[in-house]
């Protein structure tokens, strides 16, 4: 077997997941070079045996064994990170977003697309064994055809209000995950857009110009329709529920628990809460996800999560900005038109 | 103890609950009389030992003994029954809705309030176990402030198209319960509606004006927001769920069951389907809300569901259908300004 | 309709249900007399409209018009009940269990088959809809040949030790339900029995002579095993599972609760509560085996739990004590070729 | 840190677990050294760095670099390898059972006592999350005295009659878990055993003398009383089910599934099953039992499952297939007393 050489661009919260998914679980990978700013992140690189390790990712790109490059960078550098592989002709993993800006990532997919190299967004939720059950529920033609997709997808807690600043807001930085939940599970594209949000859970969040609480109304070209209804702040943990109904029947899923035990006593019945947080409710979509950018690159197929589901995501996600701000239905075609931007 | 006298004016489906538990679970109520325009129901009269018989309800209300009447009579007939037992003093229990049009039902409400009889509107949805269960979790503090309410409402068969078509619309006729649900949990008054109804399920449905699937996202004035989700179909049986998520935690119930049994064999884990349709899945309601009622007569205290719980309701129920056709939010006190009636 | 015309002997607890049971809910029966030794039990007669009242059940059955007799009297007088009952050539329903001496069961047992009448024995619980699902699953061959039968019964609280002293025992005064389960599950007749009994709950129930803990191991003839387990106090409530295991599938149910509700907040998951006690529990049930009986009448058909059914039970429970006290196992044709008494 | 240096005899199934386990879980351990009488396990060392591979396990314990042994050899090889390792002076975790033989287990038991050496023993079910929850529920009170043990314990397919014939019976070979299990719920030693098996599932198991099918009855010291329901063939999968009932509350586990979703059509509702075998099931706990074994190494503390567990639950098994043979109640001093060895 030829193992395929890989370079990892960041190895924050993100990058050591793949990092440690692709030196211990793909034995058809070789992990050859990792860049980092951070010139303490090379310990890294020691402990997991990688060879290279630079502080500027294009001395990764310019290494002409890496043949793919999964980027793990923080959001404001994809757009740079995606541009400088493309051209030097890698096959790439990217962390989403693309980028904050619908018009940088409509140029960049043009770009992927004359390039015609592999481009895998991660939509790592589509690989969680939840979710891809239910689809599979519907490719079976289970549900018949969907009719309303619900999605409850709720935090344990927000994010610190430093971090919120600088997100874009919280549907392009957490309800993102949702649409393109909605698009995968509708089968179809969205039409139009219509949000709620609100500031309930923490005044600071507010102050800083987002919400912490919204309920978002999608309509499909199909006819179908979603409901999105987001928490930053979920006191019972991290809630994320996916729910499809249809002409034929209904598939949804429960959320994941530490254990499964049960107990009763003179005061009631109780059981577990839901895993508390991204890194374990979602541990093997990672591995799932970057399991089918492999498998992609070894059968030279286009993966099924590409530059468009970012594009399309990002303009949803500036609607719902539109549509709670103006409190007014955003037909997604107003925005996909104008490449409008998050900040705007 | 003096029992109180009943009188039922109409005794078609509902009437017949009614009559059943007011003659067999209520020792407190003495069923004197019962009115109806089919001769044949007298026979109903006599099984169930009640001594009066009318064919028009003028003359059950004119009946010196009859303290409270129960009106199941068609929709249309409501406000014109209402209007002569309040006229008369009696104490009134009636089905919902009061009336179609909007006017009418705010000419009613101010009439009964003006007159002190007791009056109570048939949301039995209130009085259903599973749903007072989270009531009196939101009541105890256990949910914090109500931030997102999710109500799943979903038939399991669509009514005959002759119905749909003097039916007012499936808002009116269908969510208005959802509307009262929802009400009833945020525990504050709509501002405004969004909604998106289509027509999925059968054509003859869209042909008659009408739709068959929906999601409605209401926002209150203590910045909770509600989303619902409706559907004439559900092949699986009669899906009523409702969910309370705030502050300090989420309430919620599953849907009731013929029996709790669960099965597993070599194609998978199977068990039993909601139970099939209202008059099962409601049952204990309706003697709850009849408790409720003639518990209120005997201790001289309000029904806590009223006139303006049914008009409240009726506008939302406009609003929707006004929001769905011009496919833009719509405040409530848009409806409630203008008297807007279910045809217009 | 010929209405079936029917006395009740004793209007105690039991008698009470069903003859609520008989006056609101079967319009083809007449229920025509009551007795009770108790003379203030002439009310109960009044409040149904029952036209004769006997405080002596000899009247009852001497009165021609009574063609069926229910049987809700004292453990220690139906013996004396159904023999009377039997020789007057009426068809009988008796409470469980017919006698505590097994000879005297077996004696009934004759006679009733030799007189030809309908009689049935309240086994109640193998008309509750969970454990008949169960039943009909395994009927259609879903459970394939039943393997190992696991029946879960415990009581919420101890009945008062006045109560325990003349039961005859935990085997006899409560498992005797769950053998006649265990036996209408496994479909075959047991061979033999192991018990271990246990005095864990309350000391005054070991001064008494019982236990109120206990595991028995049943074998049956077909080659299924059962394992049944009680406590006379589980603090959460009534336990009742009963849960099935074949060669093709496994079935089984979870306990009845008041509602559905689930609740979550930072301290974990919680629902309801079992149903507190058998009158909550097994309300359907008592209504499913009258309505069989009262079936059976109708159709000149022998009801499927008779005499036999009550000294096989019997048996086994007298078998369990002996084997628990033994610390052996037993036989059960130990006990019926010697007719062992419960107090033997 | 220092590292510690750990061999592994035998790198069949279960070796190549801890294999994986330890190399790429444990940065605390070095695995220095392997053996298996198969050449061809060579190529496991080279693929995970072990830098010393052996046919004869004598060559392992010869290496002073190795200072724990990780014994997962055949069953017959065990005492040979723990005497070895024992008298080496190594640390020894070592896979059940010890041996067949009772009176072998009882002498490694005095030598591994007097040696002072760490021993651990692979009962890894005590280490699964599900039963650590219940077991943690217990020692916070929240089940007080434990009354009831229910343990269900099912294979989804029986092994090769070939590996049958040679396992010392189903329940030295497979209830033996169980035996841990139930003690470790109890808290308590085990008095007496009283067991039924049978032959259901498939002939040539009883033509090898064998059964497939079995119930036992435990009762220990505190009076607790367990029972164990064994098939060897659940056509739904691995049934690995655990309740605890006890005088303050009761505390159980559901059977894990591979995923949590829930499917409704017009046919019922439906679920997945539980995960097939114990390679999925139990991949949680066999490296939390690694980690106990580590972790007592540098902590220099006693491992609390040693080579009484093995001793007492080999014992059990011996007593199960005596009182099944039989068909009466055997005390477990019968046993221990004798040194009855499972052949007997």
């Amino acid at each position: 077997m030829n193992k395929i050489n890989v370079g990892i661009i960041g190895v924050g919260r993100m990058g050591r997941i793949h990092l440690d998914n692709l030196v211990l679980k793909f034995p058809e990978v070789n992990v050859v070079a990792i860049s980092d700013v951070l010139e303490s992140s090379k310990s890294l690189a020691e402990q997991y045996n990688v060879p290279n390790f630079y502080t500027d990712y294009r001395d990764l790109i310019s290494n002409p064994d890496v043949e793919a490059v999964v980027i793990c960078s923080p959001t404001d550098r994809h757009a740079e990170n995606i541009l400088a592989a493309v051209t030097a002709g890698k096959q790439v993993f990217c962390e989403k977003p693309m980028d904050l800006s619908l018009e940088t990532v409509q140029e960049l997919e043009d770009i992927i697309e004359a390039s015609g190299v592999k481009f895998m967004l991660g939509f790592n939720r589509r690989f969680d064994p939840n979710f891809k059950k239910i689809k599979s529920l519907i490719n079976e033609g289970k549900v018949g055809e969907p009719h309303i997709v619900k999605i409850t997808s709720r935090d344990p807690a927000p994010p610190p209000v430093s971090y919120i600043k600088s997100s874009g807001g919280m549907f392009v930085d957490m309800t993102i995950h949702d649409f393109d939940m909605a698009r995968f599970m509708a089968g179809s594209e969205v039409k139009q857009v219509f949000a709620v949000g609100k500031n309930l859970v923490d005044p600071e969040i507010g102050k800083a110009g987002d919400i912490d609480t919204a309920v978002i109304t999608l309509t499909f070209e199909n006819g179908c329709i979603a409901t999105i209804d987001n928490s930053r702040q979920a006191v019972y943990g991290y809630d994320q529920r996916v729910e499809v109904f249809g002409s034929a029947g209904m598939a949804g899923t429960t959320n994941n628990t530490p254990d499964n035990h049960y107990y009763y006593d003179k005061n009631g019945q109780s059981g577990p809460l839901p895993l508390n947080f991204f890194m374990d409710r979602y541990i093997d979509s990672y591995y799932n996800e970057m399991r089918e950018f492999i498998d992609c690159l070894n059968k030279n197929e286009k993966p099924n999560v590409g530059a468009k589901d970012g594009m399309v995501s990002l303009a949803i996600g500036i609607a719902a900005n539109i549509s709670m701000k103006e409190n007014r239905v955003v037909a997604l075609e107003e925005i996909t038109e104008k490449n409008v931007s998050v900040s705007s």
